[in-house]
């Protein structure tokens, strides 16, 4: 695969850290949400093995935070999610499914009650800010909408609470997952949840401030050597593994929330309302007809571009949406949108990759 | 800068035409609309020159074409725009800011009225497929919203006419800018647009069916050889001198349509119902307060990645939002959003540019 550079410009928005990440190594970007994404430092595997061993730095600025503030604001936050979050308490980190009229996903956000009528929502890779606009011009809701001026850094694999105690103290330790609590450095208060993109632990810590930001950042690599901290990304090898879904990738606007998995936070029997909740009532009536589940295949490389299919003599069964090749398995890994019928563990299948057909096989989600 | 490439995954769509333009001596990729945006093929001054003297082939597939059917369907599009489109003819391209709530732009495109019933919005860089369905679940319109699988070539410079006359027949040398006919190739059907990103002159190829457009791509290289054709894209230095905007770079959600010189667009006196409609009226009555003008800088190169701070005497009069070095006047243009009272033709200001503080003046737009 050809490597052709990004061209960077304004609509393309850089992030505070940005020129520092440039020069710790940085071997690739993406782009979510209008904004550069650090995805590599060099090798994948080396990148995983470290992640699962030490702690690292990632610059997940383009997790943008959208804040709905105002007295229609619990209706608004309500409206564009399948979850119910009538009892949503402050200080919770909640993971939600944003569903559209068809009953088809927009997002999948962790949702933050920061108090009451003030929400955040910390966005994948889609413009929750004009869905939710939409909504409120049609619904005439009383709210403020805007993305606050937030960038996130996470600290994550199994040595960040080390990391985390050095530099905001010991009562850190006590932050419980999805949980969120301020904690400060250096004078300076930073909202930290105890979250992040990775199955290793860790937290991501929330700045609002880009200088002193800058100097935090800095200070978790001045401090780190005793935990082996590295300049880090978002770990696809891993994330695939652990079942961590990527919106755009494995699940996206043609999908409902039940074929991803979302079960559980998919409330259809409380009187919460939410848009798309009879076309979702009528979906789990019926039976949905395809589900996400892990696959793993029999093949040492890959480098998934766009959805690959997957077939049973010759029929299509579902498609391949991600995959990376494992150390820990010693074969490819992946998640798959697949058809219902075929949604059993060990079910095997043939795939195409680099030109060659290989054998897979159905497994569950997160890889086991 | 730091060359870094870009990490492809299914999030970042590819087009039907990505790898023959790797082919063709790409060398740099943006992001629009989670689609590949091919913007470099080498030197962009050597790109800007032949684009005004010959003919260039541009996928353009990342203008996404979000189409709305139904019986609310005119509402609903209206009610997306200030621009008003009560008297939409099929056969013509609208030009039209979309606003929000707070008078705000969410976006800039070319809408297609197609037939009665079905529109067409060939969208710039923003989720509008989210902001309608939003709309759309407030307002209880009937309508069926979602992204076509259309991917467009655009035929662009002085030479476009010559070639597409060669490939279509001498009939298409009847249409005229900003409108739209369909034409046929291979004897598959094409709706063909007068239209484009750039000031050359050219034509919009809107491919529906992957394989015949594949097709008619290669044939362009093929027959185009007389007219000097050559793969490209939109070129930074030709659309800052043609005053074409790009919004993301130039304009986004935190500017107004009258900030934007779109005034011929905003229909404020109509009775027709649109989004932000009152909030327009009164920024129009107190007057705007600052207003996208074109600049020229004495300086011989620059690569911008942010607005960079306009100043006069220590103040900040404005910020500089896309600049490129330009053959034509040897020195740097680029459009700027300038306090109001400052936007006078050769207004002076200072501006730090590689390191450099250097002088400048606020020019027309188009830059003459």
């Amino acid at each position: 695969m050809k490597k052709i550079p990004i061209i960077k410009s304004r609509r393309i928005r850089s992030t505070p850290f940005t020129s520092r990440i440039e020069n710790q190594g940085l071997s690739g970007y993406s782009v979510y949400n209008h904004m550069l994404l650090p995805v590599s430092f060099g090798s994948i595997e080396e990148q995983y093995l470290h992640l699962k061993e030490h702690v690292q730095i990632w610059d997940v600025s383009v997790q943008r935070e959208i804040e709905i503030v105002g007295k229609d604001s619990d209706k608004l936050v309500q409206f564009m999610t399948c979850r119910d979050l009538s009892n949503a308490k402050i200080g919770k980190c909640y993971y939600a499914p944003l569903i559209d009229n068809n009953g088809n996903l927009v997002n999948d956000p962790l949702i933050y009650k920061l108090k009451e009528n003030k929400w955040r929502i910390c966005i994948a890779d889609s413009d929750v800010l004009l869905f939710a606009k939409g909504i409120t011009s049609g619904k005439n809701f009383n709210v403020d909408i805007y993305e606050a001026n937030i960038n996130t850094i996470a600290i994550q694999g199994p040595k960040s609470q080390n990391l985390m105690q050095k530099v905001f103290g010991d009562q850190i330790s006590e932050l419980k997952f999805f949980n969120y609590k301020y904690y400060n450095f250096n004078g300076v208060s930073y909202l930290i949840s105890k979250s992040g993109y990775s199955k290793q632990g860790g937290y991501e810590v929330h700045v609002e401030n880009s200088s002193s930001g800058l100097e935090l950042y800095d200070y978790f690599f001045k401090i780190g050597k005793d935990f082996n901290v590295k300049a880090g990304a978002p770990n696809i090898i891993e994330r695939i593994e652990g079942g961590l879904l990527s919106y755009g990738n494995d699940i996206d606007n043609r999908d409902n929330p039940l074929e991803c998995g979302f079960d559980k936070y998919v409330n259809l029997e409380s009187d919460i309302l939410f848009l798309g909740k009879e076309k979702l009532k009528k979906i789990k009536k019926e039976g949905i007809k395809k589900k996400i589940m892990g696959v793993k295949i029999d093949a040492k490389s890959i480098n998934l571009t766009e959805s690959i299919p997957l077939y049973l003599e010759n029929s299509k069964i579902g498609e391949l949406r991600s995959a990376a090749f494992s150390p820990k398995y010693d074969k490819i890994v992946g998640i798959a949108m697949v058809s219902i019928k075929f949604c059993k563990l060990s079910q095997k299948f043939e795939v195409k990759i680099n030109e060659k057909l290989v054998k897979g096989e159905i497994s569950s989600l997160p890889i086991t």
